[in-house]
């Protein structure tokens, strides 16, 4: 009578990577007035008309089981809406509703991936991403990216470890880095995969908060559609982080064994959220555009502090709802200075080996509190990076 | 670049036992007016009390993530309960909230199983449980029991499969049987589960409909709740099918590890369902048994029906939503005679075929049409029935 390994080991024995957060926490319960920059969990609450399009759906009834891959109309809204944003050709057979990103994206593993092969993913990378790899039992292979580069993943890393593997999962726009794929590095990438013989999984849920350049859908690149599951969600893109629905896009065979598998798995979503979920998406980019506003004109306010020093710098924040700050110049890991500025300043931030040692000796700030209060926490910020680099500066 | 084997073979490769389902959906959506007896779907829905719940705890702004494991006033509600219900000990750190019973099913045998390991259920079995095994890599292995005995298992036919076996799954109140496991019974599998060393998983989703006998959580027997994971959910004792909320209770370590896996999969469940699960457990025992109190009827009409001719017999209908009915006397199988109930009289019942070979020549129906409708439609079946049986009594 022993636990599963698979579920033993799915934190891969170290620290989940979480312990400034949740020490900001337990601050906050003990009475600190804490500043939280950490999860990526908007300021507003879910908007109202999309609250009561879900009441309206569960007092009219729709409270019985939903048919498991999702229902129809919800279905043939997100195919238009991804064929609208993709050109690619899209109908509800390509879609699976599924209760979150999360979710899909155990999902897409579980469909890509077998006990004991090994599975492609991009650091710095979202914290579930070799946890949720682990637990359909495949061995996760992070591929390194590079500061200076800012952290745009390269061909040729990928290729190195394709051999074996099942699959890639790339995120863009990205947490944690704030970074934008450009057309090369996704060119680069379907090119890696063609060649490897690879399912791509990308996972796509920032995709309507882009602030310079243009969010590309892997999915849209020759031939790539065939071998590509992109992972969707209305958690940011409408603020229903809460709410748990997402989507997997992929080729029809893989949604009916999707469909399938959910059948074993969630049974479906609940069908009055689908109904708000199809409300939300039918109010078109406006809404999209509301909900997105507060990220971009934070990052306007966060570029004009970071332009007024020289010892933090900026990754270029392109998309999300992240910054992710170069503190190196301070001397310490991003964990000691975020845990410095923490006990110092009652700051939450995430340190940069969080999310994988590519990102070591940086921070990520979530853009999530209201303006003032984040302009004069990033301001607090960078006045103490700058403190802690005097001396250095003076010993150089 | 293929897909899963895990998930291609989900069903088996057989039928997946819901042709005459489907084929019931089809004549409906072609205006033929079908009485559906298959599916355990409440012919009421979530009470208005329930629903408003809802909508106060989302308008009131809990729409954000909640917490992974689920929220604490939750778990130490349906803790409460399970203590009141079995007398166990039981805390908060017992139980993850889950978005359903499946998902339970799933994560309970993630937790309990690994890939290649061999499972046990008995059959006959809910629908789902073979692919939810084969979900997590495993390898299903059915358990027969036998009508005469009142598909009562056999601690000894158990302990025949249960070299090399890390769980076994049972389900009391019985789907598809209407069974309640008698003391016997679960002493039997309890002594069996001790001496294999093997995990119980325990799906008790109908505890509130009980008929006749007791239900008895095999957790509160000598020695059990340390190898004990017990489903539970909200879908049938509050008619919160749709809403997917149910929970998994187990030893604490466990269910630390449950949250992990949690986190990977689900990453938790919508706060609003939460509140407004908590505020249906909280409004007590009354809410449940008028929940329950359309099936207990039911039952009772039927009896008497069955009672009446000698061609159709009742499995002890004991608990849960369902009537197994032995109709061997036909000289049909379960599946023929559905088929053909449906075709002449448009009343859909599922073949007992669909839950496993030990429920051949035997049909379930579900108990889930309003009474006057469900008594026409059940007399209707027996005439028919008796009209199949003339010819061969005639030949003997």
């Amino acid at each position: 009578m022993q636990i599963s390994q698979r579920i033993s080991n799915i934190t891969g024995g170290g620290s989940d990577g979480w312990d400034v957060f949740y020490k900001a926490r337990r601050m906050i319960a003990d009475g600190v007035p804490v500043t939280e920059l950490t999860i990526g969990e908007h300021d507003i609450r879910t908007d109202p008309t999309i609250l009561a399009a879900m009441d309206r759906a569960a007092t009219g009834g729709h409270t019985g089981y939903a048919i498991v891959p999702g229902i129809q109309t919800l279905r043939d809204t997100v195919a238009a809406r991804i064929q609208d944003r993709t050109g690619v050709p899209t109908t509800s057979r390509n879609i699976l509703i599924t209760p979150g990103g999360q979710s899909a994206l155990f999902a897409a593993h579980m469909a890509t991936c077998s006990p004991g092969g090994r599975a492609l993913y991009i650091a710095p990378y979202y914290a579930t991403y070799p946890g949720t790899i682990r637990g359909v039992g495949a061995i996760p292979v992070a591929i390194p990216t590079r500061a200076h580069e800012a952290f745009q993943p390269r061909a040729e890393d990928i290729a190195a470890e394709a051999a074996g593997a099942s699959s890639l999962l790339i995120n863009s726009p990205n947490n944690p880095t704030g970074v934008v794929y450009s057309r090369e590095t996704l060119e680069g990438i379907a090119q890696t995969c063609r060649e490897h013989d690879l399912w791509l999984i990308s996972d796509e849920v920032y995709d309507t908060q882009v602030w310079q350049g243009e969010h590309i859908s892997p999915r849209a690149l020759p031939d790539m559609a065939k071998r590509t599951l992109v992972v969707g969600s209305m958690s940011k893109s409408h603020a229903m982080t809460g709410s748990r629905i997402g989507w997997i896009c992929a080729p029809d065979e893989v949604i009916d064994h999707l469909a399938n598998l959910a059948t074993h798995t969630t049974y479906g979503v609940p069908g009055f959220i689908q109904d708000a979920a199809e409300y939300a998406l039918t109010q078109g980019p406006d809404l999209e555009a509301k909900i997105a506003e507060p990220f971009r004109r934070r990052r306007a306010l966060a570029r004009d502090i970071i332009a007024g020093q020289n010892t933090v710098s900026l990754i270029p924040a392109q998309g999300a709802m992240y910054l992710m700050l170069d503190i190196r110049p301070t001397g310490l890991s991003g964990e000691d200075f975020a845990n410095a500025l923490l006990d110092t300043h009652h700051i939450a931030v995430m340190p940069g080996e969080s999310f994988g040692k590519s990102a070591a000796g940086h921070i990520r700030v979530a853009m999530t509190v209201e303006d003032s209060k984040f302009t004069k926490s990033l301001q607090t910020l960078v006045t103490f990076a700058q403190t802690l680099a005097v001396p250095s500066a003076n010993a150089s």
